[in-house]
């Protein structure tokens, strides 16, 4: 067996390129790291490039005899651990990783449009990683398969925010718009009404009826950007009954996703 | 004006020293920081004991003059630009930073008791900074005013904790649990019922009423400890329509507690 061990291996470059969103953009490919990250993405599917084995990372002994066996079907790569350390993210790697491929479409206005379900999530310029991830992981959980996010939203294949999705990145395809608000118009005039939440509406989350709506998540210090708000068919406020003035991002879409569930439950 | 340029001043040693868990519970303060942080606390009649202005930060002559009129109603500290970054948590400070006294309690069992509200919700080693303090702002936005958190919970006064908070933290009181087992038993004692959610229960929160319950949020990996799950009264489940398994904390009290919402306006 061939253990690369040196950081001009052309497969050491070009996956240690990866932590790069410039290169990840390039390859159409991201990143995923341990143990359970990779052996998600197999049982999930996701079309996997390569795989890489630290040889001897302190960790490597503790990969499941059953894993090594599903992963000796892909393209697999042994490095040294110092090398392993040199691609890897985290402080004490386990001594596997997988080069994905995205699972992502760019101002797919079809796709965004022939979605089978009642409630399209759109991310206007989401910025923090750990609030990324948790809302795919939360857009997953309710049953959602795609999601729209905007040109300024962070990238949806950094190693934080696919840790923080827990699998969801495997699920949910990622629709990138190069311009939301033309992206929204566009599926305005398809059967789906635009849902902004806003401080100071009226009308609360439980009053709306979550059918064929694409309900817009604003960034986390400014909201939905004003030129959006304006052409929005529905507005609604998360009621506040403390003196906090706003919720988390992340914690907002849940709150609106599981009413929507109620909802669908009741019928 | 008498600025202080040394790190061995006794008032920079004192403020650097709250960086650490150990001096915040011996002084039973913590610091907060930048202009929105300290005019909250201000505002919000926090106990401030000290404030610590930077006297020659770039950012400094950013703090507005109606908030330099208020701060100077407290004890001032004016420190060199060098020790404010020496003392600050940031990469830019805006130069104003205040010591505040903690909102919490110990083991307060009447306090937790002679509650007002029909939730109590209770912390089992919520172990990421940034969900906890989402956690506090959520709970303070459905108009809650106190938390029971586990021994092994992040400490509630951590500066991370405490800029997610958004404020919260000095509206929410923090009764930290020597043994929370212990706490809930007292608690069910009092009219209260605990109350968990859990994976695979059969029941969903949205036939729950939410009455005189302590709800118990486990930790991040572990969930609820076994113990406690075993003295509950009632299990409830959140329900997951797609493939992901769990929800993040933060996300799964946001949707619990606006349940509650939902079920209290509709009264």
């Amino acid at each position: 067996m061939n253990v690369i061990s040196s950081k001009d291996n052309e497969i050491v470059k070009s996956v240690k390129k990866l932590k790069e969103k410039k290169y990840r953009d390039l390859e159409n490919a991201y990143i995923v790291e341990g143990i359970k990250m990779v052996k998600e993405a197999i049982m999930e599917k996701a079309s996997i490039r390569q795989i890489i084995i630290c040889d001897d990372c302190e960790k490597s002994d503790s990969i499941p005899k059953e894993l090594m066996y599903e992963i000796a079907k892909y393209e697999c790569t042994y490095v040294t651990s110092k090398i392993f350390k040199y691609i890897s993210e985290v402080q004490t790697p386990q001594g596997v990783l997988a080069v994905v491929e995205k699972n992502n479409d760019v101002n797919n206005i079809e796709s965004a449009i022939n979605y089978n379900e009642d409630i399209i999530v759109a991310l206007d310029d989401i910025q923090d990683p750990g609030n990324l991830g948790t809302i795919l992981r939360t857009v997953d959980s309710v049953g959602l398969t795609q999601i729209l996010v905007s040109k300024g939203t962070a990238d949806c294949y950094n190693p934080k925010v696919v840790r923080s999705s827990m699998g969801a990145i495997y699920r949910v395809k990622v629709i990138e718009c190069e311009d939301l608000l033309e992206m929204l118009k566009e599926v305005k005039k398809n059967k789906f009404k635009v849902l902004v939440t806003s401080l100071g509406e009226s009308k609360n989350i439980y009053e709306m009826k979550y059918n064929k709506k694409v309900l817009v998540i604003g960034n986390e210090a400014n909201g939905v950007e004003e030129r959006i708000m304006k052409i929005a068919d529905e507005k609604i406020k998360i009621p506040m009954l403390g003196r906090t003035e706003s919720l988390n991002a992340a914690v907002a879409t849940g709150i609106v996703l599981y009413e929507y569930v109620r909802q669908k439950l009741e019928k």
